[in-house]
């Protein structure tokens, strides 16, 4: 065991401990609290094993599991970017590039460089890897919303379109989830949970 | 897609966001609450792709992640039962095979064996995959422990002995990981957070 490749391993794994502070906008189911980055990520990452059949493509497993599990990772000095907040959505990827560099920047050269462009392959969304987990990153907050009633598109006053706009990009990854989707936005759109509009 | 097994899977996928709220007795680093048995499993999923090449035999590495997700699932019915506190240890194993059968049972019957299979897989401790992740089973607790100078130890009154006994099993999955921790157990006993002895 090389001792300083060993403790740059630990010093990022320490580090990454930091992302179980960081919230985000939506709720656990019973809306008991807001659901934070780590919690997401292993959500998420179950997911994609548990749906894998309605892939549009084949894909490789691991790969997508860990796209899945590190995605968030530059959260802890980027801050969690709400899906409907314009004005951030403007900033997040200069934001995220130079968290990536530091962050992963804490491993051994050949690991970061193997994370980071794993993290930049989720994020292009252009693999079979990346539009399967990209579905499973915009379908697990939908989910937990669906089973709260709506309850954070109220509190945030999110539009029937805004939702259907963002949720549209799960039909890359797969298009018999993406239409399921549209049959729960039709349903809180009937029960006044996502009112007709783009935005304010 | 067939809708009862779709219904089938999503029931499953919401009732394991439960596992977000089992608490555990370690803390976050810099002690700022419990940690919980969600973050737990993505923190240990992750280190098993990070620390891979420490184990002592070759492994599948999507099925140990596997095995890192799910095997706290079960204590969603039968709670965290803490390494050090041997009355509910007795019966831990009946309440854990119990949970299992109703929580994987939600499933589809293939995926529901499928699961069982690998949470069983990771509790006998008998192959490559298993082995290494009850390594980082251990090792990940321990670590955000050390991190906070023995905080749980100290509030639980842990001997140094109790902790030697109960990291030991890291050995059976990498013999180099199992020498660190020795190293940082010594380091602990020195500082006063791991007293001599086997418990009170």
């Amino acid at each position: 065991m090389e001792k300083e490749r060993f403790q740059k391993q630990l010093d990022f794994i320490l580090e990454i401990d930091k992302e179980k502070n960081i919230y985000r906008q939506n709720h656990l189911t019973g809306h008991v609290r807001p659901e934070n980055d780590a919690e997401h990520a292993w959500h998420m990452a179950l997911m994609i094993y548990l749906l894998k059949e309605y892939a549009n493509e084949t894909f490789d497993l691991a790969k997508a599991m860990m796209m899945a599990l590190i995605h968030d990772i530059v959260e802890i000095d980027a801050g969690d970017t709400y899906a409907y907040d314009e004005e951030n959505l403007k900033t997040q990827a200069e934001r995220e590039e130079k968290a990536a560099n530091r962050i992963f920047g804490l491993l051994p050269a050949e690991q970061k460089e193997e994370l980071i462009s794993l993290f930049y392959e989720f994020e292009e969304g252009k693999t079979p890897e990346a539009r399967f987990a990209k579905t499973m990153d915009c379908f697990q907050p939908f989910l937990l919303n669906n089973a709260n009633d709506g309850a954070d598109w109220k509190a945030h006053k999110v539009k029937k379109q805004q939702v259907f706009k963002r949720q549209q990009r799960t039909e890359k990854g797969s298009t018999l989830i993406w239409e399921y989707i549209q049959t729960l936005i039709e349903e809180n759109a009937k029960k006044g949970n996502l009112p007709d509009g783009e935005k304010d």
